[in-house]
């Protein structure tokens, strides 16, 4: 095998991953990130988020040639017309995406090769929160259940201890379990 | 106008929504709702949801003729090759999601008739966190800003009321400012 092979592990460059660890750590500075969104309302539920631009590692990063566009929407239970997964689902999807690429960058660094990453992920509400019918229960999802099942080429107690470093190491793990400060500003025209 | 024009205001039926919350109101067993996500890992921080069975007011909704997928990347700074927003991102989508149709709603409910809402959302990150270089940085978000734009036939201080409104019953408000207990379970194979 060559030299170059031997770097990709799960798809991951395990050189330049290091390298960006020794970076970060020689000038912790440009570990300051800052992610964007906008977002337009179109009608009723229907809305659609923009992603582009971001700053990283002390400067405005322009390598996305073409802007991200999502959609979201409410079923037609909700008053909508399907035109999208709704926020609280797509709530699952940041916490899903985010605890995989955890487990499959771990595992790189751990030389762990994975030959699957597959999760199913619930969240139970009591809608009469959202809909202002009833104060006590919560807006949000009382309980979120992730259930992963992976595959790899390490004994099962390894593979476990990747999900646990994993799960220590997401940032939407740590974001929808411990809370984050939101300020909103509102102007009016 | 005729009667049925009057009833759809902001691209939301307000008959209909009315007749959701007096039924919730007097069958409170109906507001319990279950939504999902399933997650397959691609390569590399490319991994896909599908998103579309929930279960709402009573049994299994199946009005969604075809799934959505969604796709989940990093930027190549993050070791990806920018299959999709990242994780992070599209937390910040969820929450503008969330916000704004939860401000379509209220303003509904409320006789105002909007003609634009607007958002841009920013997630400050030091991602010495996630990537597991420094203990003392969190992984996600140090603080997310939302700073909203709202047009429509009201006074100002009513638009502001509407905005105010809507963050008190925010679903993903909610999460994303107090936390969810989230459980994780692992099958290996």
């Amino acid at each position: 095998m060559s030299t170059a092979t031997d770097t990709i592990r799960n798809g991951v460059d395990t050189e330049k991953m290091f390298a960006t660890l020794d970076l970060i750590k020689a000038q912790p500075e440009l570990a300051k990130f800052q992610f964007r969104a906008t977002n337009r309302w179109i009608d009723g539920a229907h809305n659609r988020s923009t992603i582009q631009g971001f700053y990283a590692a002390g400067g405005e990063d322009t390598t996305r040639g073409e802007a991200f566009q999502i959609d979201a929407g409410e079923p037609a239970i909700l008053l909508g017309t399907d035109t999208g997964p709704n926020p609280a689902e797509y709530l699952l999807h940041a916490l899903a995406a985010c605890l995989t690429t955890s487990i499959v960058y771990v595992a790189a660094a751990r030389k762990v090769e994975l030959t699957s990453v597959e999760s199913t992920l619930t969240g139970d509400m009591d809608v009469r929160g959202a809909l202002g019918v009833d104060d006590e229960p919560r807006n949000g999802f009382e309980r979120i259940g992730v259930s992963f099942s992976v595959s790899g080429n390490a004994p099962e107690e390894k593979l476990r201890e990747v999900v646990e470093r994993a799960k220590k190491r997401s940032a939407v793990f740590d974001m929808v379990t411990n809370g984050v400060p939101v300020a909103v500003d509102v102007t009016t025209d």
